[in-house]
């Protein structure tokens, strides 16, 4: 079968992948849209500094994917993904055939849980076909169009980046740094949780757009009006909690500087260069750091849930649409945030 | 009256201050003793600095104390005091005479906060005398000897930082990075609080047998014995809380390298240079990063009535004790972790 891998550093379409067979406790599904991601960007630059860091990194349980990638091999990508199920392992229970599923992208086994979103084994959304663990797919409700069900991914990040900043309505409010994908899932969250106020920044014009189209109260384009002076203008005397979804170097000194005393801030934008901080900003304001990453579950599952109920509009998150064929082009386009938000691949529309 | 002050980054003794008058909410005191912070050696290594980084830092309110100071002119300093009452200002409440009281370290006036900690214009602790705001002093209770009440303040900033890294007994253990005064006080606090286990490191023989006495439960050199393997030896499934009490470059990044998953850190050392960081590992582990400084007035209240009841014995930790004329040679001494933890100044008793 046909699936774009990522090899010496570029994303390439290779046909001669083997087929997959589900086995005991696995589903095969057809790819029916798989989101590019911006964290498959960041893998693509920065993987070999990531497999590096995580290499002298204590701490993590066994059960945790950390089984590294091997870059002299194919890497198979694709973490956002829908598929219509063709064919349940031998003794499993699953979803019916013809049935539309998404899921978390990991895969159970006896021997643990193995990581989908970078591996060298197992052909992820970027392929035709691809397997999943039959307990963890979850049934796109009927009727909701897989596009928007292949958001679910990036929404639950939101979902739990907001989980984990621990907002009360009554008392917090935020301001997002950043409306990528991830910075409007947040707000998503936020505004569903009944935040107020939500003030949002970008640079890019069609991002604040999107920004406010997601419930954002107030966005802001720092290089005109400053996010913090934004926040004091509406804050209405509430705790500041923001959430930093930008990820580059600078970043998070910058918040720790310019923060009000007591603000908590929440990181969801992977920055995968070393940080330079001064310590001393957030220690004179108190300042609490929660770093985040991915989600759980029933995040995952509540996130599906609020798009089928039209809680959450993502319709105007989706940008572009390209075959395996275009992967690499759009890969390269997604640098460009004026004309781009979620590109949405579709394995079986190439030609 | 006399008064070792920061002259050109060198503590020197003057004869020629001016005898402070008790204003209207105010007390004039005699210092009977105030204890040397490690935060004071910082000031004279790395003041500068840290005017210059407050000076570019927003989001304090207006109330905080932010004057700064201006290193042309000497510097008074001393806020770990205990002073015997002589005057109480014109039409003020204020504590009887001859009774011993502390405070924290601001003075209150019309005009807003002032940093009693570091001030061109107000003497403090390494004074003869001084003034303290009269609704702010607190009594030393009767029998109390006043060198310990003296250890009030630092052992408020380790119960602060227990507070703000929300331990509860039944899911949560401590490890406890540096054993100087601020981490022999945060083991003091976690102690009092029923946090088991506490495991302390520090490279100081002297200061090992020091946080075993405060209550640790588990001591180790960390050349020999890594801090996390110790924890994990002894953490029975709890969650991780780190106490950051060193300090220095470089070991922020190694707690997040080394901490086990989901564990928060509370950074109680005060670094004063920039310093790098992997956002990598602490989003990896989604770690949460309190910063803390100081303390508020009911835990200074409550720090002094814990070493009065006997809850807290303060005792061992005072390692020596100059006059005025042997601040700056305590300055240096301190310098050296296996002879001193608090070296006490006495201004009364100078030849």
């Amino acid at each position: 079968m046909r699936a774009a891998v990522l090899r010496n550093g570029s994303m390439v379409v290779r046909d001669d992948v083997a087929d997959p067979v589900p086995g005991f406790g696995q589903v095969l599904v057809e790819v029916q849209v798989c989101g590019i991601c911006g964290s498959d960007l960041h893998f693509v630059k920065h993987g070999r500094t990531m497999m590096e860091l995580a290499s002298g990194m204590e701490g993590m349980p066994d059960m945790v994917p950390t089984a590294p990638v091997d870059f002299e091999r194919d890497v198979f990508m694709g973490h956002e993904f829908v598929g219509r199920v063709l064919e349940v392992g031998p003794d499993t229970e699953g979803p019916a055939t013809d049935s539309l599923v998404t899921s978390v992208p990991v895969m159970l086994s006896m021997a643990g849980v193995q990581d989908m979103a970078y591996s060298n084994d197992l052909p992820a959304g970027y392929s035709e076909r691809m397997l999943l663990s039959a307990p963890l797919a979850l049934a796109v409700p009927n009727g909701l169009d897989p596009q928007r069900a292949a958001l679910t991914e990036p929404m639950a990040v939101g979902l739990h980046a907001v989980n984990m900043g621990r907002l009360e309505p009554r008392t917090d409010g935020a301001l997002v740094l950043g409306c990528g994908p991830i910075g409007l899932a947040v707000i998503a969250a936020l505004r569903l949780r009944g935040i107020e106020p939500i003030v949002a920044s970008d640079l890019s014009p069609a991002r604040r757009r999107l920004a406010a189209a997601m419930g954002a109260h107030e966005v802001v384009d720092p290089q005109v009006d400053p996010e913090f002076a934004a926040w004091g203008r509406v804050s209405k005397g509430k705790t500041l909690v923001v959430f930093e979804a930008i990820g580059v170097p600078g970043i998070l000194d910058d918040i720790l500087r310019r923060a009000p005393r007591h603000s908590r801030v929440v990181v969801v934008g992977v920055c995968m260069q070393p940080d330079t901080v001064n310590a001393f900003y957030a220690i004179a304001k108190e300042i609490n750091v929660q770093f985040v990453l991915g989600y759980d579950p029933a995040e995952f599952a509540a996130s599906l849930h609020s798009i089928a109920e039209g809680d959450i509009d993502v319709g105007d998150m989706i940008t572009g649409r390209v075959g395996l064929d275009g992967v690499a082009g759009a890969f390269a386009a997604l640098g460009s945030p004026e004309r781009h938000c979620k590109i949405l691949v579709t394995p079986g529309s190439d030609a």
